[in-house]
């Protein structure tokens, strides 16, 4: 067994209370790396065409990489996985904290689910023995009084946490699966998988430090970590990740009131350095990070804001806040510790809301339909209301639950004009028409509308230390952010690849890419945790794979190059503001044609080629049950 | 300017007598490398289409790598590329020895030759400046004698010459680059290109070290090199590139008799240890080597063999020997001189002398047509009289200084039964019927039948430290000999792209890849010599873009996939002998159509996208003027 795993994967069937631990080979390992791609592996392998995503039917895999739990920055993350409810398709969200990093240490690379339990049950593995544990008194309690009960009654204040809240319970479709409670496996509802499986939680605890080929090389690259990231993340631990809205704001690159516009008045109120500034108590980093881009806020009036759920990061504070036209800072932390304590993904609640504003905007809903709320944008109380709704299918928060694409449909046809997903997936707070090339990511995304395979055209429009970076891959010439040209697309494919492969190592985004650790840096780091003589090009292709293998899984679930779409609305510019351009409908179909090419993708589904260059031609005979 | 360059090249135009000295931008260098990577750009960039290979309008490039030069194993090499009289397609070779390393040091990093001259001429670079001197003194002087000339009269003993030799000058389509009397730019007649254009040298002299980012992580590379080649090449060292001659003898693996059969008695004979144990007199290093796998041999009688031209590496026994059925050791060592001395290819002079002897004992020639030679397997002075009528173009060697697809066409469709070539290259001492992959990789390399864009299936067969070493680009598992399934032909592709790379590079296979060097190393090496943060899988993207260019030049040429062709012998096992199996043409078609489609070349030419992912759109047009 290589070093930086634990050789086991558990296998836990909640129908009939089997648990199985299982030891791949070493080249599974290899090949699928962890995390994404031992989700998309078994996915495909397990799950039979059509499942019902909250059937017993459907598994929820959690899953840990090599670099999941080794002590150095960045390293804290894990996958959650499964055919998701809210796309129909491939399945999954990656979170930090440390629970990731307590699964390792507690034995296991990854879990399988299998099943459903006939009561609500919950899962404590310690130091490589797992228990099926009754639940039932936790049904119905929000994180940190889960969190609290499970470690009383373990009697283990350390034990780590991962778990859905009464959103997941109630099946909303883009329910999360919270751990530590200030992390989100948001994206892809897969909380709502784990609800349907009655499983609450697992609970994780591990004195077993993850195993190192080299433990001296690690230490030197967690020390460079450790001693650069204060500067080249120094904005991310000042003011976390929405240090960057007043430049947003500034370019029209901030989503607001459900996209129709990139800015809003008041910007400088919800910013990062705004929550500096007010409402910030304290920062926080995940397992053997010091970077601290997460916050921690406290407010006493006119909300309550309890600072165990952290604070909001730019993608809530964009997406409860002014998505919803909403710039009342205080406000959105407390719809931060809602969908925290609820266990909803912050993006699509948020998003979702937005949608119903526009709706409730023109005449498609009335009060009449949401129960007396005046579900107008910036009215925040409003927001917080839903948000509630939501999480308990209660009232108007009943039909919000299903997500925009279905209450969209529901509504009707002048509704789906204001409907802003890709496959049913509502769009992360990136505005595709300022960051084009992540537009067509977007589209193409085995999730839907998703950031998290993705890059960012804005880094890359002159000669940047990020850019810089890249050259390592061969990206030598910076790029404008409206280019859809086939530099642009070979970006786009190359750096999603990358991001594949840390979803597969698991590791941050932030630390291993924003930081500027170097490509090369990570190469090592892999192959001193592992031992593997591995190179680049090896890691590349592992994220590669598992970008193949989550396409053929959705290609055989009956996506086709149609549903690669984007919503009308970013094919005319925003009515005012500082972004006059629009995507190019044109530049953007061809820019997709031009991406399946590249990743020989003939129709969009990867050709018999494609997977045996990619060692997994085991996945022919699957797509071809299509 | 980037390390490990010097930031120019020469531009010569023989008619006019112009030198200009050109400074690329770094990206230039960056994205082309080196050697073969700038042959192949700067040949589709400026030949037009349809060029005569021996008019003026051809060019001739010398060209050297980041690594040529560098004080380390390995990197005492250089490119030379034009574009073929033989195939009339892409035509390049390499060589190593001294003359690179000193191109490198007298402070060019290529030299683009042009036109013809009026008058026999050299070239004279030293220290920066170049000057092109009369040669009509020296024009018909073999290699030493030549050498000697020039540095007598540049009153330099340490020059260093890259010649033709009369071989070249008698436009011989098969007459290489000899450098350093021993050193050979064999393939694809690029001494008949240099002959063509009245160039008879290239003298070289340098003070100027290569400029390297990082000095001390060289040198610890270059000491690792130092203190690992002796124990993992410790074969080659002590016998040579023939060592295996016993192994591949008894495996059927052998070319012998113009390759009818795969093993020959006597082979033994004609061994590297055989060598060893009677006529070597010396073992020789390239610049910078300590591996000294070039060998010095001297004979007295029956025949004189002057050790100043070295000694037969494995594919002159072979094509001078076992496949003319000849094991006498002495005759082979005595063709090799004179192969030097005359400045032809040995692989293709002995390949085409093995097919007249095939069509002699077939009545397909007779003595009247050999002037009465009888050119029968086996007769070792008749083989050494056709050395010598060839490059003097005497006699019957007239006839076979065109090669054997020529001359097979002129003798009649009988004779092209026996004409053992791809793209009218002749076929290097390698069984495609034991190699089954490297078969694939001969029909599709760029310069027709060629070893050195290839992969040897025999190295990989079982988990050898070799194949343990690949497990870096990904290959995980030993594949057999005649395997030519999606996971054999990922390894042609992966691996021949790593060896486009070498060429860019330029350095040696041997000890880049043999020596276990290991992937990761190289990329060490690189990145301590260039100062670019570039990684493995940049590299690789080299090779790819460069095989691509090669490939754009010949589709432009008018090659099609139906030129990626296979002797039909090789698809009939031997008649006897211990190799009993043959390609299987269904599954050699298939693996051929397997590696177009892996490379994003439908129809075999390369596609706008594949192009565009390289980052070379650029060529489009070019290949669309076909």
């Amino acid at each position: 067994m290589p070093h930086g795993y634990n050789g086991k994967i558990l296998r836990v069937d909640l129908s009939s209370g089997k648990l199985v631990t299982e030891e791949p080979p070493e080249n599974f390992y290899r090949q699928y790396f962890g995390g994404e791609g031992f989700i998309s592996y078994f996915l495909l392998k397990e799950l039979p065409k059509g499942v019902e995503p909250l059937s017993p039917a459907n598994k929820l895999i959690f899953a840990a990489g090599p670099l999941t739990g080794v002590p150095a920055g960045g390293c804290g993350r894990h996958s959650v996985g499964g055919k998701s409810p809210l796309t129909r398709g491939y399945g999954e969200a990656d979170s930090g904290g440390y629970w990731g990093a307590e699964l390792k240490m507690a034995g296991f690379d990854a879990i399988i689910v299998e099943g459903k339990a006939e009561k609500p049950v919950y899962l404590f593995i310690k130091d490589g023995e797992a228990q099926i544990k009754d639940a039932r008194h936790l049904w119905g309690m929000k994180a940190l009084e889960c969190q609290n009960a499970i470690r009383e009654e373990l009697a283990d204040p350390n034990i780590k946490v991962a778990q859905i809240g009464p959103g997941g319970e109630n099946l909303v479709r883009f329910a999360c699966v919270m751990n530590d409670l200030d992390a989100a496996a948001g994206r892809t509802g897969m909380g709502a998988v784990m609800g349907s499986k009655n499983l609450k939680a697992v609970a994780c605890r591990g004195h077993q430090r993850v195993s190192l080929a080299d433990p001296q090389a690690v230490k030197d690259i967690a020390r460079w970590i450790k001693e650069n990231t204060p500067i080249t993340l120094k904005g991310m631990r000042d003011f976390g990740t929405a240090r960057l809205i007043p430049t947003l704001n500034n370019a029209g690159g901030l989503p607001t009131r459900n996209f129709q516009l990139g800015s809003i008045e008041g910007a400088d109120k919800v910013s990062g350095q705004a929550m500096a500034d007010t409402i910030l108590v304290n920062r926080r980093a995940c397992f053997a990070c010091s970077v601290q881009c997460k916050r921690e806020v406290k407010v006493d009036e006119p909300y309550v804001v309890d600072p165990s759920y952290g604070g909001p990061e730019y993608e809530t504070i964009a997406a409860l806040g002014t998505d919803c036209g909403i710039t009342d800072l205080k406000a959105i932390a407390k719809g931060n510790e809602l969908v925290n304590a609820y266990g909803l993904d912050s993006i699509s609640c948020g998003a979702t809301i937005a949608f119903a504003m526009e709706c409730f905007e023109n005449g498609l809903l009335t009060k009449k339909d949401t129960g007396g709320i005046d579900l107008r944008f910036g009215n925040a109380s409003a927001m917080l209301q839903m948000v509630e709704q939501i999480a308990l299918r209660q009232g108007f928060g009943d039909t919000l639950a299903e997500g925009v694409a279905r209450v969209s449909k529901k509504i009707g046809p002048a509704a789906e004009e204001f409907a802003m997903h890709i496959k049913g997936q509502e769009l992360p707070m990136h505005e595709p028409r300022w960051k084009q090339g992540m537009g067509v990511g977007f589209s193409i995304s085995p999730t839907g509308a998703d950031h998290c395979h993705n890059m960012h055209d804005s880094v890359y429009t002159e000669m940047t230390p990020s850019l810089e970076m890249l050259q390592g891959m061969g990206i030598l010439e910076p790029m404008p952010l409206n280019d859809l040209s086939s530099a642009k697309v070979r970006l786009l494919k190359y750096y999603s690849e990358f991001i594949h492969f840390l979803n597969c190592a698991v590791c941050c985004y932030f630390v291993m890419s924003l930081a500027l650790v170097g490509l090369d840096r990570i190469t090592q780091l892999v192959r001193s945790v592992t031992g593997w003589d591995t190179t680049f090009f090896e890691l590349l292709k592992v994220g590669e794979r598992s970008a193949n293998l989550a396409r053929v899984f959705n290609v055989r679930e009956g996506f086709a190059t149609k549903d690669d779409d984007m919503p009308q609305r970013f094919f005319a510019p925003h009515g005012s503001g500082p972004l006059k351009v629009a995507l190019d409908p044109e530049a953007f179909h061809k820019a997709k044609e031009i991406y399946y090419n590249m990743m020989g993708w003939p129709n969009g589904a990867p050709s018999s080629d494609k997977l045996g260059e990619l060692g997994i031609e085991w996945a022919l005979p699957l797509l071809q049950t299509k």
